[in-house]
């Protein structure tokens, strides 16, 4: 519904194609750095200046009582996809400042996809938003969605 | 700073105190059958009608890239704690339907503790608020607030 | 980016048409009906299942120290917008339950705009997103963006 | 529940109380200098460096279509005392950055009371929390609770 924040500019000596390679790289080396990530799964399929999507694929320890892919889960997967669309857009090291989820339906299926789009961007932070989707039988269904503010790390209060 | 959602009757046949016994009870029962809680080691400390206290020990698997305990296990721990202290003021099985986090300080220490509070209950869902504290060197310092909506299962979105 | 909630069945005897004028007629008379909508100025542009814009000519007197919009009526028209797009979706009386709100960049302009959307809708309630912008030299630029919970009245906490 | 945000240290040649004075009448100049405010009739009852009291009397021209003060009032009044709480603790011009409502009861009374206490303080934001009281017949109630974060002007997103 809303473009995503403006695109960084080119760097000297890459290509486009090359710029967004190496961003991706990166990205998924900053996620095999997280120790939680690893333990749960999580992979990042994409990542742009303020787009990402991570993906992970739900298994029974995952899930709470009922069978259902654990609430926490789903708010870990929206919190670091904002986290991840709003620092891409930032280009800078950031953390998640703060964020609301609304839970639309119980995540039951074989994968988690959670998209998140950066809304606006400044020098401090950006606002961002993620629709997490549940992959089950081959179709997607909206299970939660989230907005929150990703900061600049060290800016936070 | 405020009184927790009022109390539910006592039990034919059951003192007080026997009724908070097997209330706790219960709750550890379910976070015994919730396979994420199991896996990261989530401890339910405190549960009466309204209020619920749960407690976890930081593990380096649990953490992310800066060595913090990962936002996701605080967000999950918030989550866990509102749905918690929800479920035990309207006495029925329940699921979060939204919440949301600020995350004031890194969680570095040896233990998270959430401490939930219901603010309102109604027939069909509670508004409960959630402090976050880490404990380092035996000190308790606030490290993420969150507040957020139990629906009784079955009635949400 | 989400399609609307899903629209409700034609009614007998009236053309698509005809209802969707009936439905715009009704909210601007439940608009007419809130005296406050009344003080500020608040006129309903657009209302259908799932889908609602409001828009307010910006006064002086609805402006805060720094000569913007106060943030005040900025979240009073997403509030509306967000309990408009949810009652239309679920055909019945409504009242906002929570939302939460991030403010972009200050309301400069003539017009604020609040356009929101259905994202889910159950039978207790609906989860809604809006989108604020400020209209300023024949420009929008979005300026707030909320998302919340809609109750059927009575359903609240 | 939680103690205020740290007090900012006395200036030269002033005591506590001609201090407490002075940041209460700075407080009334700013909310007499929002034309919003003053529209509504909103007063600052009571500022202290992370802690604001704001009262409103409730006019029929303040409600919505069932009688009671429009929600978007309620959401007005719990924002401004965000931001008041929040620019006492940080001794500097600030905005409302983004916050959360939960809506418990119709306010329906004689006059609306919004306390906010700001929870932690940085050197760029605060994050506040509101409750928000109706008073009838002599008798406070809770008739909404927010969460936020206050940033100093010039690093909003």
């Amino acid at each position: 519904m809303l473009p995503a924040c403006s695109k960084s500019s080119e760097r000297q000596g890459e290509t486009v194609s090359e710029q967004a390679d190496a961003l991706l790289a990166h990205g998924r080396e900053v996620l095999a750095s997280q120790p939680f990530s690893v333990l749960v799964g999580t992979e990042l399929a994409a990542l742009s200046p303020g787009r990402a999507e991570l993906r992970l694929a739900i298994r029974p320890d995952l899930q709470q009582q009922y069978g259902f892919l654990h609430g926490g889960v789903v708010s870990y997967m929206a919190d670091n996809a904002l986290t991840y669309a709003g620092g891409a857009a930032m280009a800078a090291p950031v953390v998640t400042s703060e964020y609301k989820i609304n839970y639309l339906r119980p995540a039951i299926g074989e994968m988690l996809i959670a998209r998140a789009e950066c809304l606006s961007r400044g020098r401090q932070q950006a606002v961002v938003r993620c629709d997490v989707f549940v992959l089950k039988d081959g179709e997607e269904k909206l299970c939660a969605v989230a907005q929150g503010t990703i900061a600049r790390m060290g800016e936070g209060s």
